[in-house]
């Protein structure tokens, strides 16, 4: 089950609208459920770098079907998963990432975003999600 | 001098009009004058593997001024630029990507089109282009 | 939808199987209909280089849903797709990977084999496929 | 001295045992003496961003003959070996990796798990390693 272009539309479109009501320039991706890229736009203005922070920010949330911030807590000197973002061709494991879930609780994508503070990373792809599906997966199983 | 946004969705949008005319599933991307992603969407049931295939059209056109097909004549076996596929991490050189000139002649990014046969891939990519400039650069210097 | 961890082990027994009979040491790989690893073997003797060989015939399989046989054919110098093998971090066209499509003629993955000749790799992949699904994608749309 | 199949085969099936008793979705990877990948598994539901995490574990483990959770202690901030993870194409050095020995005190591979808590992780890793040899190396020299 993957996110479709419709819905992937839908979501860029809420999150360059939070965008532009804050005032940043965002990266915005989104991947379906095998973390593939499904829809990517750069916004005028944005910095060049967080194209691919905000593909890896997408693919990390779905690879692990959490939030990058939740990963980044865990990812910490110290902290049990300390590194792990040298897996995978690299994670981003800071906040602006978050799993795509639909209405029976199956992880269908995720999307990453880019360009701001990550408190305004997070809050634009929060936006982007609320308009096609919910944020939080069910214990497991939850991939078919 | 790069495209922007709003010229990446007109010519995804007339892209996607295009295909759906022809009845085919395509990988669409855009890129600025600087051969960095601007823009990414793929059809439901595209290829899985024409996403990075499209990007790379884009890329390709990008990086040389000039339509990919081109290219292509020139990559055979026996031809001057043989194996330059081998460079930045990989071109695509067969038809389907085409830079976009804006009136001036200025290089402004490129398209890449990937999902069905090479002559639908080149129709859809130049649909693409008719609706925000032009296809075809005049000599160089031609990069701001 | 893709394939399980059940369908993808007793495709490999199967697999296994049919090189014994042939005489032939394989590397098996399976993948998802995301190209994503599922399950892979490498049978004692089997060349070290044919790991990634198998694993890039399968996800070329499940990228284009076809065989890599029928790509190999399309890629070749003067044909439309010369040069194809440089996307997606390197195809391999040559025989050995087939697509695995469920009775609803749904892409759930694909297999790929390497280790002896391609004649021989494209039968044991057959094999495989034989006991869990079918081989042949309708025409699309046929992934979800 | 490698890992056979059939002692691969062996472990794995004990992994999964394991991971059912606990009742986690794992990805598990064996690499032999010369940390090629010999043989590797994902469960259905695990995450997909475990796969390579279980790939590099294995790897990790077999490069320096000790478990990847030893190796982390020594990788932390102001420790020795400090950003080691950045060799090899990426290290992972939280617990899950395992060499494995046979009772001549020879390395024949290595095992990595990943999908739960690295406790869990080590645990299912440390389950598949009895039931085929040891986990612990001699002082060297020990690769043949």
């Amino acid at each position: 089950m993957h996110v479709s272009y419709e819905q992937a539309e839908t979501a860029i479109t809420a999150a360059i609208t939070e965008s532009q009501k804050i005032g940043v320039q965002m990266c915005i991706a989104i991947v379906d459920s095998g973390a593939d890229l499904k829809s990517f736009i750069r916004m005028d203005g944005a910095w060049l770098g967080s194209s691919d922070i905000a593909i890896k920010k997408a693919k990390t949330a779905c690879f692990f079907g959490m939030s990058t911030g939740s990963i980044g807590e865990l990812s910490q000197p110290g902290a049990p998963l300390y590194g792990i973002e040298h897996s995978n061709e690299g994670l981003i494991t800071f906040p602006g990432g978050i799993p795509i879930v639909n209405n029976d609780g199956i992880l269908i994508g995720a999307i990453g975003v880019s360009g701001s503070s990550v408190e305004h990373d997070h809050q634009v792809a929060k936006a982007a999600i609320d308009v096609i599906g919910l944020a939080d997966l069910p214990s497991h199983p939850w991939r078919t």
